[in-house]
């Protein structure tokens, strides 16, 4: 990735470009060091950004192993119908994860699936961190891991937490236990970020900020519903429903 | 996406939970309306975000399509290894589309494919927007198409557009004639904003902001190389190399 090719001296090229000097020595993220295990839940129906914004940062830390996990191996098609992810493994295939992802999109087939809220359940009991980003609070919230919680889900939904016995936080990830939930979509970014320098340390969270070159700029400045008004919130509304494939 | 249930009714709720009220008209986003053919240029080595960024805003637009394009169907495996994409479409399938998208990664192997190449440079004649993301910027200046332009690639080999006759500007993504490159990674969202602008108009294109919940607040400050200064940038390269699987 980002270098043209996969290999040191591209790297050292690389190194060179950015004005610093890669020492001689073996890079401290040799494959095979031990690193979070990361169980990335994938599902039709699933936003995608809610599972590779955290996907993008959390692979960057020192020996870290994403999998990827689903009813069944194959795939899964987002809400869109436009993108396929595939899943490497079915649940009963996976029984621990130091990290347990779960993103959100179209969630009430899996809320309504006893197999996978029972996965998720059982997961949770020895998890390091159990996370959720969007309506993936919803699934964990079903699988009554939000009661008695503060928390957050994506913007329009956030009504919904009550119903689990979660308190709605409004911030951009809340961390409550072992527990952690975003906002929409592109929050699980800025939560992935904080996940890092929680299995790590800020040292190496703020390089794999760098790595994705997460210095945000948007053109425009309606990202909560807060700042887009009732005019936008509406017609947001509209543009999902109309993105959203049966 | 985002609702328990994708129908009417749930938007309708969660239209209800963001404080604002659907009109009892037809959406204006209706399937089969005519909006941008995006093709999404997919292939082995990929940076997931690069293409899942983009697409999380593009595919908001009304009527838009997102078709993803390699060498064969199939799918393409990431950079990390951890994650596989599906691909629709080979090459030789698609002869047009409104917005040619390519996403970055390891990129040399595209680079050194001709039939990529050729594919790129035919779909470019017709297209309204030809975008790239992080080193995807790479790719098009092989293809030629760089040549004389301001553009910006990923932040470690920015001195790479020198030698596709391009002049590197550091700005988050950077728009010339019906170019558009961005900046590494996560850029792409801020690229895709405003190509959403420019494909519609600002109202969708902060509309489909708040879709995505687009309110970056990362929770540190070292998404940029100036900001990020020489160690980080060091140990930034190592995280990059140690998470790459050849």
């Amino acid at each position: 990735m980002h270098t043209e090719n996969i290999d040191r001296r591209t790297i050292l090229r690389a190194t060179a470009a950015a004005g610093v000097a890669l020492p001689a020595a073996a890079p401290t993220t040799a494959a095979g060091s031990a690193g979070p295990r990361i169980a990335l839940l994938l599902f039709d129906g699933i936003t995608a950004m809610d599972a590779i914004g955290p996907y993008e940062v959390l692979s960057r830390i020192p020996g870290a192993s994403v999998l990827t996990v689903g009813k069944r191996r194959g795939a899964v098609r987002t809400e869109t119908g436009a993108i396929t992810l595939g899943v490497a493994r079915a649940l009963r295939e996976v029984d621990r994860a130091d990290v347990l992802l779960v993103p959100g999109g179209g969630v009430a087939d899996v809320q309504a699936d006893p197999e996978t809220i029972h996965w998720i359940q059982r997961l949770h009991r020895h998890t390091t961190w159990t996370v959720a980003v969007c309506t993936g609070a919803l699934i964990l919230g079903t699988a009554g891991l939000l009661r008695g919680l503060p928390a957050t889900t994506y913007w329009a939904l956030t009504d919904r937490l009550a119903s689990f016995g979660a308190t709605y936080v409004p911030r951009r990830f809340v961390e409550a236990g072992k527990i952690m939930t975003s906002a929409g979509v592109s929050a699980g970014i800025d939560l992935a970020l904080h996940l890092t320098a929680r299995l790590t340390d800020e040292r190496t969270a703020r390089a794999a900020q760098l790595v994705v070159e997460y210095d945000p700029d948007p053109p425009f400045d309606s990202g909560s519903p807060d700042k887009a008004g009732p005019d936008l919130r509406r017609y947001a509304l509209e543009l999902l429903q109309g993105s959203i494939r049966p």
